[in-house]
């Protein structure tokens, strides 16, 4: 399903190639200010257009078309809109011919018995993520002072990310990434056991970005190196405050109120300019595949925006069912 | 919520220290053989009694109340109990006043304002798997013959795991570990872009499970340090096999035919023998904390079945979604 | 599926003639009391005894195995068992041949290709509702002061229902009956446009209570005889307060802090000692079929109770929605 | 929430007097071929034009913007759009200081704290059910053969519906009716029990439209006053036919592969030129209220297609669930 969220929900439609994307945040509550404006720096950020980036570049200017009125949002369901302006008429059937490795192609044809849209990557397209960062930026208000920065923090396993990434160029490669995410003022009591603890529903969205192929919390994969006397964190207040923080902010699937903090892997682009080999599905004989067309060298680069969004969405969802938020705001 | 899934659900309920748990599985379909003996191997791999785990040792016979009828599941909701037998009456109020690190005990006493059931960890318990893998073999029995192998393969960051525990079990500590999961025989075609993608609903079960702080697919933190050239899978054969598997078994979210691999750190158990420091949450002053009790030295040893478990049911509940699985069963 | 509810969710599992059935709470807020006593009075209304009404008669005396402690709601699921005590052995095989008219038996038959357990109506028996009132115990408790009462106003067409109910037991058949339910002291504002309507959540698990056939609302089917200006209901006060009722405290869906009135239509309990004419599945052809066994001559008179719960439990759950119940109750 | 649905699942937006309204289908099965076309019929008999309802006049012609490809559906969302073209800008604030009897005014006002969009009724406009129109014309192509037929069968407790509207438009009133909803070549066997009885869902997703005040099914309200000797079917082929249909085609809440049939009650148009009475929020004194503008004598009229297109989109989500439906579509 294309919907997340119990309170504050979400739901993405839209290809790449179609006449626009967006997304429907439903459960915002009434009250909230909402203005075109407030979509700006964070698209502007999953934008395209810096080295590393594929050169199609879209405005991405929300409309928004119900749920707000008079400059607040109403209680129903916000839609947002996003033109695609950028697209290139290519043929694509080349997909359904030579899928390509590391993409959707194959699975997707599987699935949708070749009914899908396959003009670049339909519905799988990174494009989508449009969506989610817009209704990223109203999560962002609604959670306020609640306050998440995410970055990248190494390409290519190099910290020297801008060397990497000309690298990749040159080459006609790609690299991948680690974003880190860092979210403080976050209040303790979050979290629904048993399944929906918190990481549980976060881990939920993460793994939902594409390209996502590992998340770990605080001490993450270093946990299962450590002795417990290490692990564990000195509660040193009354208010719950540890000592180190290798928890990342939760125990036993509930926020603490220290930071929460964690770290995803995300996988160098499928798309590379450089010969690969896969299978004809006509011939069944495996053949030379170039890519030709607009790629990122390094998605990652565009993830530290999304991986934002998606966290405020669960955010706003907790602090919605835990009544942190108030329906309609005060 | 306590519960999840769509099609194929899973609800658990109980208490550490109740006189029994248990879990209600709704959505197998009618027609599936069941016996009690189904459950004894997966039970006993769960359950304590080796070396570095809890001397408290529960029978953990299954007594299926409902949804059974003459040996088959009649479509209608299977509930399945288990008896707490060995339980210890002892005090456990120092939880409330010196919040043992690592634990849930700060977090719940936030959430439910003191009124949780604190003994032995509550809800909280690492018990509460216990219906986990009693809805993991009826899981498996469904899925059939998709196999779901998991293992411990590393503890406190040592692959000679026996050496490692005896060690935490010398100086009162404890360590954590890495389990890895394969799955074979996996149909392609399974998952539900764009938020119920494969992993994204993996993900959820999986961080659902106490101390889990990490999980990654195929390549997963390794695809990060990688470039697209070799990171990307050559697909080789018209069914989608492809020479490397550092998708793991995923494109865009959806099995793609090949082996389906993952990893989760486990984190070292919080209760241990030795001296911490904590929170006196009356005096607000810091200090020594000794926990008696029966602990596990190394809680990933008895991961393994549950995350086979966990595993097991997301894949019922697609492969049910996906008309893999009949219903009723044919 | 076998649950409903968004916050206050209840789930329902067992069946007429196994050891025990059951419901499942989740989402009671912490902090609530209860006690066994809480349920007598629901319990006992519901049950059988009386005249017209069944002779099995069960204790049901409420095992609440988890989600109390200390006499509160710990806000973990609340799991709550009844044992079946007084249940016949016999050979109910004669469904699966002759199914009954106005019964499951065909339909269960179809769906579940034969596995449903058939005795005594398995899971579709009426004594299901016995876990449906101890959660609209738990739900009562919760929204006080809302108060709502139903009873059974008519059966068989006369208000002498006494009268009406002896000439069926004579003649060894069965009637319905009209239950009307009237709610006060019921918040404004509760309903979630556009599906989640107050009356349209209602409507779903009032459908839900075997036996019912029609359910109206303030005019109900009156109003498609009136006039807009004859059913509108003057607005009195700026508190909402209205004239007449025929909104039956809704408007838009939402309600609107006057009394909330629906009534609800009972049929005729399917089961009936006189002759009936019904398929023999085996030879194809239609034969006598006279049902022993122990009847509800009119099951309409133990179903306002169950009325009542269903009500209670969808208000919980829309009042913990809109924040005026609190998690944990302060 | 404005989404109702498991499998085939609808979403509506949008606002009487916004650019434009909508739905979002997410689960139509890839494969089904869909056309503007397809939609001219049902979009135009829910239009009005006619006499007794409302001289607003829109084209609703259907912007698919999402989920179809080369005239098929991908498995994708599909996003419709309609806009708004014949919104007349006129003062709407008269609804804040005096609610109209039986419009959402003060409701929606106590529910969103006055943030609400108020013009034209807003999101709870019966403009709102365009989109639910569109979405049952997907549902119907996709449960062909299954047949449903609805109509308005009196108005104003007459069967001369026409004389009865003239009436109406003369005295600047309005009428309710009664919309009767027959379905025949409906699968036995759908429906799931407890809580998702075939009539708890349909009934849900009814009680969800505009101006509904009452439901029943089969014999109905008629039922109450019935013997069971009466009321029982008797059934007279193996294929479960009955020989009378007062269960309107379901027992135990799964179809019986008899016909669907049930009936609706509308309420008269709220909305009426006629002086009504009602309270000044402001002075809390009662006053004559006048409503300009354009409505609908008897918006009954205008429900037929509605309820044909919710009952499509029940059964569509019931028969993908019960696998009667393929995915993709074969």
């Amino acid at each position: 399903m294309n919907r997340i969220g119990k309170e504050f929900t979400v739901e993405i439609f839209g290809e790449s190639h179609g006449t626009s994307l967006g997304v429907i945040i439903d459960g915002c509550p009434a009250g909230l200010p909402l203005d075109s404006k407030d979509f700006e720096h964070d698209m502007s950020r999953r934008q395209s257009g810096g080295k590393g980036t594929t050169p199609r570049k879209e405005p991405d200017i929300p409309e928004i078309i119900s749920g707000v009125f008079n400059g607040y949002a109403t209680g129903a369901p916000i839609t947002i809109l996003f033109k695609n302006t950028n697209v290139r008429s290519r043929d694509y059937s080349f997909i359904k011919k030579t899928p390509r490795p590391g993409h959707a192609d194959f699975t997707s044809e599987k699935k949708y018995n070749g009914y899908q849209d396959y003009r670049g990557g339909g519905h799988f397209s990174g494009r989508l993520t449009t969506g989610l960062v817009a209704a990223g930026v109203i999560a962002k208000k609604l959670i306020h002072p609640v306050n998440i920065h995410a970055a990248l923090t190494e390409a290519g396993g190099s910290t020297d990310i801008e060397n990497t990434i000309n690298n990749a160029l040159e080459n006609q490669d790609s690299v991948g990434g680690i974003v880190e995410c860092k979210t403080s003022a976050l209040p303790a009591g979050l979290g629904e056991p048993f399944f929906d603890k918190f990481e549980a529903r976060l881990a939920h969205i993460i793994f939902a970005i594409p390209a996502i192929k590992g998340m770990d919390i605080g001490s993450g994969f270093n946990a299962a190196t450590m002795k417990g006397s290490d692990n564990n964190d000195p509660i040193i207040s009354t208010d719950g405050k540890t000592e180190t923080n290798n928890a990342g902010g939760l125990n036993g699937g509930i926020t603490n109120g220290n930071e929460l903090s964690f770290r995803v892997s995300v996988k160098p682009t499928s798309s590379i300019g450089k010969t690969q080999r896969t299978i004809n599905m006509k011939t069944g004989k495996m053949e030379d595949l170039r890519i030709k067309g607009r790629h990122d060298a390094c998605i990652a680069l565009r993830i530290p925006p999304v991986v934002e969004a998606v966290s405020a969405i669960i955010i706003a969802d907790f602090m919605i069912e835990a009544q942190h938020i108030s329906k309609p705001l005060q």
